[in-house]
């Protein structure tokens, strides 16, 4: 429970309304209680995007630009970004249990692993020989890091994440594979945030490495010696092939499939779902994902994509008649 | 090892023949053995359904219907549905060690967790502070529950599941990522399985829900604040983005992409691979998966795809050329 | 580090120049430097094949064919196939630290459970009740083995894997899911790596079997009673539904889905993100990805491709108009 003006200072905005009136949490405007707070504007990731909803929240306070302000006449937090600003008071009200730092009792830690100040490990985490982890990390339970990973200040990694197991390499000797054992490592920069069930594989002869202000979600697959650069965020269920390396500031989307050996440049945006085989050398959106059609439809839509090349001939022909 | 007759009073159906026969175990109709029951008929999942496997079978005891019984003359357990009666005696023979009630030494239990009677929690599992279990339930080894997730009664959760991790929120900073602390949880309800390996994201300011009777195969993503309608199945790798609801009594296949802030009614069926960008409103069946051709054969039919815009362009020509 | 001399021998390699020369460890021929050996020519998975690379390195020995070796001057170990005597190398200068067979305190081990000579059971797995593992297998942090699993010799399985859970089996009983309890197990023959967060369910009533020399990659998914042929390989992210039988010595790729109830023969390829709904009954290689384009021209491409019904109706038009 916080006051308005208790937000408005941590939020360093300025409050338009009662600096007194206690807030219980946050909550989107059209669900919003009489106790909470809510936002209105740039609101990435939210359908809501009108007027109306704000016109009849019930919110007691609002967060918004100056501008959106003007006619609204309830409690409002004037700010410039009220998405960003919303994503910070969400630390003002984090619910989640405050664990001491250090490590668990139940953790195992292996020899030579330095881990830095304020770090949290929790129960179950399995921390390799080598390791290093800097400082005000959070290992949720369960994770496992394989040994010589080195990772920066602020992690935040989520159970049942595998970082450093083998990259998957073998060379095929007359029908049988040989194995080729991964000698590099991973490097994890600072303010990276890996999600549950994620997996970042070791180096064959380089380091995998991920950059700082990346944020991956759940059961990401990060092969060999792949590349992420600053500030790239990865939605869950996508995989990156070995050695590919992947530009800053990139957005992509769930269930990607990155194909290994490419390059993709900065400031690229991939919509979910999508594949891509060859590197992407200038910024902006791709996609290539289908969309579901009604069973029988789509049977018939992929009989005929089959035909194409009997399409075009046929055409071809009479493009030819006509022009006798 | 069990008598047709404790097997025909287990199903509460009649038996025709042998009661006192002893049966060892379940096999599928072209490979039982003189002591092992089999099931003809609906049979879901299972390529079988010709007669001829039913004359020729060396089970000594087929489950089916009372009309598929009248040319058969072995000994028979007469059911309505031949497919539901097998997956109701295979709790019979199940041969999985019984494990008895409780939390294994190895288990890290938080503060102010609630475990109903008869919940089993393995070794390695980890359940958080806040957490509340129902009765019943089955928690194999190395399952994560985060802070505050609700569970209800007859919950199966195997092994690396994670249950409340962070939902994937962030607002863009001038270029970097501001974290967007997930408040809400997780709310599961009763008779729910959730597979190996399987993610469901806690809600940023609204509960994630999955409801009764929903059963989740392995390696499924579930993003924060989904709703799962009950009754609903999903197949194994099937990510679902967040903020979107999926109806009752769905199916959803394997390795389906469900994009975010969409609505899903009831009974829907998805077939594998299909990726779901808009939402469904009338039930039915939907499919969008490609399938695969000789490699050669498919990048000639990738290229003329793209060439379609200008097919199109052709044909009008021809068309304007032949109506002058 | 390693003389020249000992790498030749460790390789049983013909050594072309100085056997005291002291290698610290392997790398690319681009990036190596003067105390590192690298390899030339048949490199899958590498980009480089160009001879440039090969003139221009600074390593200081080259492991390449007798035939390549002829323009070159440098230090060269005389090899029938580079990539795998890089593979075998990879062992010698094998970084990780050394663990003593044995179980660790950590691990969880139930009754009946046969564990072989020179195995390393790593902190946090749990192997359940009549579990088989053969000799020298290593299982990494945080693997479970369900109960009665059988593993060959030499397995590696990374962490996070989970051996044996229930295959997603359940029959509809008027609107409700009845469980079918897995009775069978799964069977792992020698030489099988797996790789971290892989699932490999149990079968119904029939074992999955995964053969001698099978290669999994991270987060992959095989459903129950799946058999894959030996010294098959399969990358990151791939599923494959129940009772699918994948033939020996065949390539799949990542992002693969593979449909339930199907045969793959032998020697088949299939490329990343495909999908196989039927089965495969001649080798070769198989491809149904699309590919990325910018999003404003994908998304006209999607919408003709769902007119191509009408295409192929007018280009008949126009061809009976033709044909007056």
């Amino acid at each position: 429970m916080h006051t308005l003006g208790e937000v408005a200072e941590f939020l360093q905005a300025e409050l338009r309304g009662d600096s007194n009136y206690v807030i219980t949490g946050i909550a989107p405007l059209e669900k919003a209680g009489e106790d909470q707070i809510s936002f209105f504007g740039k609101v990435e990731g939210f359908v809501q995007t009108s007027r109306q909803y704000l016109t009849a929240t019930k919110a007691s306070a609002v967060i918004l630009t100056v501008k959106d302000a003007e006619d609204y006449f309830g409690n409002a937090i004037l700010v410039e970004d009220p998405y960003v600003s919303y994503a910070k008071l969400t630390s003002l009200f984090n619910n989640a249990p405050k664990i001491k730092p250090g490590i668990h009792a139940t953790a195992v830690i292996g020899k030579n692993v330095s881990i830095g100040e304020g770090t949290i490990i929790e129960a179950g985490c399995v921390v390799s020989d080598g390791v290093k982890i800097g400082d005000n990390c959070h290992l949720y339970p369960n994770v496992t890091t394989y040994h010589n990973v080195q990772i920066g200040n602020r992690a935040i990694i989520h159970s049942g994440a595998v970082i450093g197991a083998d990259g998957f390499g073998m060379a095929n000797d007359k029908g049988k594979w040989c194995k080729i054992y991964q000698l590099a490592s991973v490097q994890i920069g600072d303010d990276v945030e890996i999600g549950a069930n994620t997996c970042i594989d070791r180096g064959a002869l380089e380091d995998t490495i991920i950059e700082d202000g990346v944020k991956l979600d759940n059961q990401i697959q990060i092969a060999h010696h792949v590349k992420i650069g600053a500030h790239t965020v990865i939605a869950g269920c996508t995989g990156i092939a070995g050695s590919t390396t992947i530009g800053k500031h990139c957005m992509i989307g769930g269930a990607v499939n990155i194909n290994g050996h490419i390059n993709i440049t900065d400031q690229v945006i991939i919509t979910g779902a999508s594949t891509i085989e060859r590197s992407i050398t200038e910024p902006g959106i791709y996609s290539s994902a289908l969309e579901v059609q009604p069973h029988q439809k789509w049977l018939r839509t992929k009989v005929l994509l089959l035909q194409l090349a009997n399409i075009v001939k046929r055409l071809r022909k009479l493009e030819e008649q006509q022009n006798e």
